[in-house]
């Protein structure tokens, strides 16, 4: 196959590009930057619309990577070594990059859908800090079927290299939005009938409770410290997963570890 | 409180530590690095054996990690910015480190124990790579009461330093070992009573199953390909997670999410 032949990037362009490895420029620019052939191709196939690409960066000689970018290729950009370790998040690189539009800023959840909604299932992150548990949460979620991710503004930001990359590509599957006052829209939403369920050490074994209601919205506490004693105060449920075996060996569970296994009794209860 | 007082690190031995970021020294030696303030602390307080502690190095100065190190300082070191670097897995080193022994190599799991246990549950990987993953699943296993961890040879290695992190001080807590061919391993359980479980997008809705046997090994396969042929042929039970909502968003869940959402359900049925 005759390698697709690939523009040379600006000066200007990479500058911009590197920049989105920050917050703050990321949400300027409304742009996000995932790196790894799978992380990218997984990104390109489930791209809502095409436009959400805005350019693949790809290492010169790089034939494999080539050959996937084919149907992008008015996006693709060859990059040289430097450019490369520039961009580059982790340690030993793939040499392959997207650039990508983040989802579009969404109202919270339209009181419209949710209110007539019999069956609603949403989860909130209360500070989970580690971009691999957000990202992972939020692939989780989007297995599960929920509706929406809410994040703390205490939350790792869903845009993060490394939380792309636990996304496997399921980014743009849901709507996730962030709120300054995590314990305000956990309100807005029970006044829409929603269950707050917060997972939590001192709660009750979650299979106690047989029945789960239609519309509700699982909160995940910080690793280290649970959750927080404002959302606390709001829930309708604490649950805990208990542990089995003679003794407690380890204090705690993953936080996407408990997210996932309440999720499943949550969705497919 | 003094600063507690310590040694300095000889040349040799910085360069054995360094060396424990390959598998063949760590192997050899039977040790391995752990990095990491949370992630040492809690190793600390989970020794079986004091002995099981090696050395602790923390960079000069760090008034915090000197305090956490004080029952231990016969085994402080003071290491200088130049050694944390040399030592250092993560891009922002905490300067902690703590050399440890590996557990005790085993025999894998006694017939004595496991003929006459009534409930014995286990969990074996089938080339599962990511270390992240791998240390995940020990933890979720531990609190879950499993009896052993058996890794195949294509799996990471648990005593791998991000590995050893997401374990979070669990990794003495359970039986695991490394087996050549892990078909041959489960033939042998299999003839014990073992009923061999297999996660895959191909089985049955693990909610099918309305009990689950008393002595049972959960095998988690590989994060693209799944179980391996030779493994699948040996299943009594082949399992699906199924997705909840409308359409299919996202192509699998993460191999340690899966791991522990059928961990829960074998485990605590």
């Amino acid at each position: 196959m005759k390698p697709v032949p690939a523009s040379a990037l600006s000066k200007a362009k990479l500058q911009k590009y590197v920049r989105l490895h920050q917050k703050k420029f990321r949400d300027q620019e409304g742009l996000f930057l995932a790196e790894g052939l799978r992380t990218v191709r997984e990104l390109c196939l489930n791209l809502p619309e095409e436009e959400m690409l805005v350019a693949l960066l790809v290492r010169e000689g790089d034939v494999e990577a080539l050959r996937f970018a084919q149907p992008w290729k008015g996006k693709l950009f060859s990059i040289s070594e430097k450019e490369c370790s520039q961009l580059a998040d982790t340690a030993t690189s793939q040499g392959v990059f997207g650039v990508f539009r983040q989802q579009l800023k969404l109202e919270p959840l339209v009181e419209a859908v949710s209110a007539k909604a019999v069956k609603s299932f949403m989860v909130a992150l209360d500070d989970v800090q580690d971009p691999g548990n957000v990202g992972t949460i939020l692939r989780t979620a989007v297995w599960f079927g929920a509706e929406a991710l809410i994040c703390s503004t205490g939350s790792a930001d869903r845009y993060n290299a490394k939380a792309v990359r636990s996304c496997a590509g399921s980014i743009y599957a849901i709507r996730h939005y962030g709120v300054d006052r995590l314990d305000l829209e956990l309100l807005r939403l029970k006044k829409l009938g929603y269950c707050i369920v917060c997972s939590s050490l001192e709660g009750k074994d979650f299979r106690e409770f047989t029945s789960w209601p239609g519309k509700q919205v699982l909160v995940i506490g910080n690793e280290a410290n649970g959750i927080s004693e404002t959302v606390k105060a709001l829930a309708d449920r604490l649950v805990r997963i208990p542990h089995a075996g003679a003794s407690v060996r380890v204090e705690s569970l993953n936080a996407a570890v408990s997210a996932a296994i309440l999720m499943e009794r949550l969705a497919l209860s």
